[in-house]
Order: C-alpha cells, then structure tokens, then sequence
C-alpha cells in the first residue's frame, strides 16, 4: 500500500472560512458536501471527469479526466485540503494531488476500499469479523476457493463495485465457472452468503485530533442491490450497537481515518458474540447517512467537512427519529406528490435525466424521538 | 402603483426540476434561497450589482448594474421565475424582468416596501394599526407634523432604510429641523415613539394558488437597530398570536403576494384590542426567520422557493424550540468557539472580509419543544 496521503504532516490550525475545499466527483455526494462547506462559510472547487450536480453549487469547478495530472496538480495547488465523494478516484491521482495539499481521508483510505481482496484482508487482519472469502484469480483455483467458502456463493469483482454491480450470486462450481468466464477473468472474490438478521450501518467521524463521534446506527433496507430505505433508530440491542461501534473505531483508528467513513454491517442471527460482520466499508460520506441532514444540527456532510477542514467535529445527536427512503430512477417523476406529502423533506440532485437505477433524490421523514430500546 | 408583476397571467403547473430560479440580490439571502432551491433540484442564477456570498453557490451569475436593463433582460430571458432577496431592487429593473418572465412576489410588494410612506398608507388603508404618521417633505411643514406624531418621534428616510439605517430620534422642533436639514431635505417620515412591550414578526407564505401557511412567532431583540436574536415560541399569549397571523394574511391576500413576506411587529402594553402594530414589512425572506433552517423540516428558503415556483407549500412545523443569534462584525472572529459549541448550528456566509455592523453569519441553538402557553 502507498501511503502517500500520510506523507504530508497534519497541520493543527483549522482552516478559516473561506478556505477552498476541493472535491474529487461532481455527483450527489459532492453537492451535498459542498453545500455543507457552504453553511460554513467555506469555498469549494470540484474535479470532476464531467459535469454533475455538484457543480451547480460549487464555487468552482475542473471537468478532466481523473488521469489528467497536470490539472489534478493545477486543482491541488487551489485548495487548501482535497477530500473525494467515491471510492474510485484512482490513486495516482490522489498521490498527484497529495503532493501539494493534503488530501483526507488519505490514499491509504482509497486504496483499501477501491479493492475487495485489500478491503476484507484488511479487515479480518483486524481481527474484526467479515464473511469468508477467497480470492479468483484464474480458473485453475476455482475449485479450492469454492471449497474454502462453500457455496452457493457470491462472486464479486474486486474492483469497481458499488450499489450491487459486479456481484453475482452462485449455487454451484459450474456456476462459478460461468461467472467468471463470462467477466473475462476479471480479479474476484468469492464471499460465502451469511445469513444475516438485518444490515445496519455506522457512520463514524474522525478528526485530524483523533476526536471520534458515532452517529446513531441506521437500518439499511436494499431493492435491487441498491439502498432503499434507512431508519434511525435500527431495531437492535444496545449490545449490538456497542459492538458495531467498537468495530467501526478499530477500523477508523487503524486507517489513521479523517473524516466520515461509512461501515455496513450484517447483524447475524446467532445471540452470542461476535453478533456483527462487516460488509464492507465506504471511505467517505454515505448514502445510508442522509437523513442526519433532517434530523442532526450537524449533518455527516458538515461533519466531514469540519473534519478534513481540521475543526472540532459537531454533535452527532439527532433532536428526531428518522427513515430516509431512495428515489431511484423513475421514483422521482412522482415529484410532486412527495412536495405535498406533510412531514417529509425531499431532496432531489439536479440530475437532468431519469434513468434506470439512477439516484435521482430522496425524502426524509422525520418524528419525535422515540425511547431508547433496552438492550 | 405599477402593476408590471401582475400583468402576466400566473401560471399553474409546477416548474419541474432543473427549472431555473433567478434572484436578484448576491448576499446571503440570496445564498440560502439558492442552496433551498438546490435542495429541490432546482438551478439558479444570480444577478447582483457586485460578486457577493450567493454568488458562491449558484449555477451561474450575471454581475451588472441594477439599471442596466439590457442585461437584466437576457438575465430574465434565462430564468424561469425571478425573485429578489432584497427590497430595494429598482422598480425599474423588476419591470425589465416582468416583460420576460414571472417576478414574484411582483413588482407592487417592491414599490411598497420601497417606500415608508406608501407602505404605512397601505397598511393603515387596510384597517390595521401602525405608529402614527406625518410625510415630511420641506421644512414649513415640520411644525404640523410634530403636531400630528407627537414628540419624542423618530424621523426615517422615505426609502433604503434598513437595520436601522436612515433613522434619528428626535426630541424636540429644534432636532427635528436639524436632522432634516442635515439630510439635505431628503423625503421623509415622522413616526410617532410606540411604547410596545417587545418585537415579534410574522413569517407567513401564500403560494400561487392563495394557499397560506404560517410559521410560529419568533420574538426579536436588535443591538444597534440591527436584529441580535429571534426566539420562537415568543412568549406572547394565543390572542396576541392570532392577531399577528390574521394581519399578515390580511397584508399578503392585499397585495396578492406570492412567496415569504415579512411582516415585523410591536406588541402593544395594553391588554385591550388591538394589541400589535405593523412596523415594517419585507417583501422577501427575512433574518428574523433564519431557525426555520434548523428548527423546520421546509425552511422559509424553501418555502419561498416553492412558493414562486408553483409548488405545494411545505410543512411550517417546528420540530424544535430555537434561538437565533446573529454574528455581526467581529463577533464572526469567534467561530472556532462557536464551532466548538455544542447544541448549536453555524452558519458563516462565506463573506471575504469582516466589517463592523456587517453580517457574518448566525448560530441557531435548539431544544426539545415546549407547551405552549396558554392565551
């Protein structure tokens, strides 16, 4: 692993309002953490390979392509600290920029999370938790790794996956086969199925003085591989959620993380320990954490800002319970109907076409807070 | 008064995502109604006289004078609907739009709130009480004034006062002719001195179709005749309450208003009706409404935003009970301490430079809601 992201020391000061936060990708997620920047008086410059929903509410903007690195320098030489809204940035590009401003998470952060084998080598070298896997390398070990896993299975390419793409599920070694021969022999990992209770994910905020703070732990349901719906509080013990907390600091820590780092977690069906697996992790601002800008004074958005910007991070409290629910492609013609549904907040991305699969926004409702569940 | 604003039909559908909102006015209202209207999917365009903190946030900006009318034409030829952050857009300028493009709230709320006496001659011409009043146009008239007001009164200039701008107490004859004569016989206004108990205003919205939601009451304190807090609940009884909504409504059905008006109040130390008095309206969102970003699902940005684009208002509910307080001048020098603060939302405008008397930016604290006093 590079780590090229550490090489630079972490400067103490915090940055000062209208100080520059660079973003690499101009999607949602970007535009939602420029406009937290915004509320704090912060500038934003995005780099983006083409213009997005960011861009519409950034102060300014770079469209080139993430291997052009003479303007990922020209961008890192405009902003006082870089930080990225996918997992996906290459890391030559990070390195790049990282050679003239400081780049949080870190490149060590990217680097993990852009590859399944790292990420769950990683993980379970914490001696955290995660389902058991094996690496597909070619057609020669398939048999072996179907053995270490069992099947059926899931076949996930190691690279480049998200909301579900690249994964297949597979029942038997011909299966596998297949899937791998019709990927062209593309890297994978074969993850055994876990039979899980539910899936809830940690939303953890670290800051450059190692300060730490846990949003409550939402309750992830998926329709299609992809997020639907999130709801704080999870329906989970509080033992539950002390373990998922201490997964999510052990990983934070070891990473030396700045920043909101997502963690999804199975939460297994048996009662005794460990009663949490990781799923996988994501090095940034996450999905399964909208709702906190409907329900928390500081949002994950502003709180990974205050983080990379080197300020003390904000309450994580939420004043409301929440669920947050997708409007994934074609859910968001149905506009109008959610702008007059009472108690929801809607939020669409600017997104100039509807396609299928597409995040194109999603609503929050909110309602008082209910009582904590005993454990 | 011209009625530019009314002359085109209003529209009824809905301007779809990705419509473009234009706002006249670069400051920070016109940045948080811009990051409203984003939150919508919503685009934006600026048009302000000097580069400002909206500027920062929108899709794109046409800096030019308020009078050159050229531009503010191809401005308004690239916009949806128009709308201003500030009052004091000239007539002129609102009509150049109007020829092109929907302008709400319309160009008679502009000439009204432009001008104290027009504004206080139509609020009183509606039945509802305002400080009594004289116009003071030439010094032989001074005498009869001060006869009609009473003395102590405060002495404004008919047009561009705001936060206390273009106002002198004056004691006696002898300071009324002075500060006259010292403002070069500008148009102005006597107000006789109200004896009121505190400050309230009313944040009410009326959409295209006449539908009107009103949020709580918040109660002001200024320091230097520039607004320090907005506290809602008020602590003013269910009786005074009803009386502020139902001149506010009265107020915006007048002027068939679309959008967030303002409409700043005396409540009046006898128990007897009428118990509040109009001090001043603004035609626009208002500093005095700034919790609703933090205490609201739908803020007073966004609702005005819905409002003039067409679509359903949103929910005017607290989810919480709210203290605003403004950051003028140096006290913005304070934001690591502010940031550091728990319970408590910052929000910084992104302006360059500290000014004294200059806003900066606001905290909203928050706490679980309270009864409601009984009336």
């Amino acid at each position: 692993m590079t780590d090229a992201g550490a090489a630079k020391p972490t400067p103490v000061a915090p940055l000062p309002p209208s100080s520059t936060i660079g973003i690499f990708g101009g999607g949602q997620l970007g535009r939602m953490l420029a406009m937290a920047a915004a509320e704090l008086g912060l500038q934003t410059h995005i780099f983006s390979d083409t213009t997005g929903p960011a861009c519409d509410v950034a102060c300014s903007n770079t469209i080139a392509p993430y291997g052009d690195l003479d303007a990922v320098r020209a961008f890192a030489a405009d902003v006082d600290v870089a930080t990225f809204e996918f997992e996906n940035v290459p890391l030559s590009t990070g390195s790049a920029a990282a050679e003239t401003t400081l780049v949080l998470p870190g490149v060590k952060a990217l680097e993990i999370a852009q590859d399944r084998l790292l990420e769950k080598t990683f993980i379970s070298g914490l001696g955290i938790p995660v389902a058991p896997f094996s690496a597909v390398d070619d057609n020669a070990g398939l048999e072996a790794c179907a053995g270490k896993t069992g099947l059926p299975a899931i076949l996930k390419t190691r690279r480049l996956g998200y909301d579900g793409k690249g994964q297949t599920p597979v029942s038997t070694l011909e299966d596998l086969k297949k899937s791998f021969n019709d990927g062209d022999g593309t890297p994978c990992v074969l993850e055994a199925r876990i039979d899980f209770v539910k899936e809830i994910s940690v939303l953890v905020v670290r800051g450059r003085d190692g300060a730490i703070a846990f949003y409550d732990l939402p309750e992830n349901t998926h329709k299609s591989g992809i997020l639907d719906t999130s709801t704080v509080p999870a329906d989970i013990t509080e033992a539950v959620a002390v373990e998922a907390r201490t997964v999510a600091r052990q990983i934070a820590e070891a990473l030396d993380y700045v920043g909101l780092l997502a963690i999804e977690l199975f939460v297994l069906a048996s009662q005794d320990a460990p009663q949490v697996m990781v799923n996988e992790i994501a090095p940034r601002v996450h999905n399964s954490g909208h709702w906190t800008s409907d329900a928390c004074q500081v949002s994950q958005f502003e709180n990974h800002i205050r983080a990379i910007a080197g300020w003390p991070l904000g309450a994580t409290d939420r004043h409301s319970d929440a669920r947050m629910t997708n409007l994934i492609g074609a859910d968001a013609n149905a506009w109008p109907a959610r702008a007059a549904q009472p108690k929801v907040s809607l939020h669409l991305y600017g997104k100039r076409s509807v396609r299928p699969g597409r995040k194109m926004g999603h609503i929050t409702e909110i309602w008082p807070i209910s009582t904590p569940k005993p454990s």
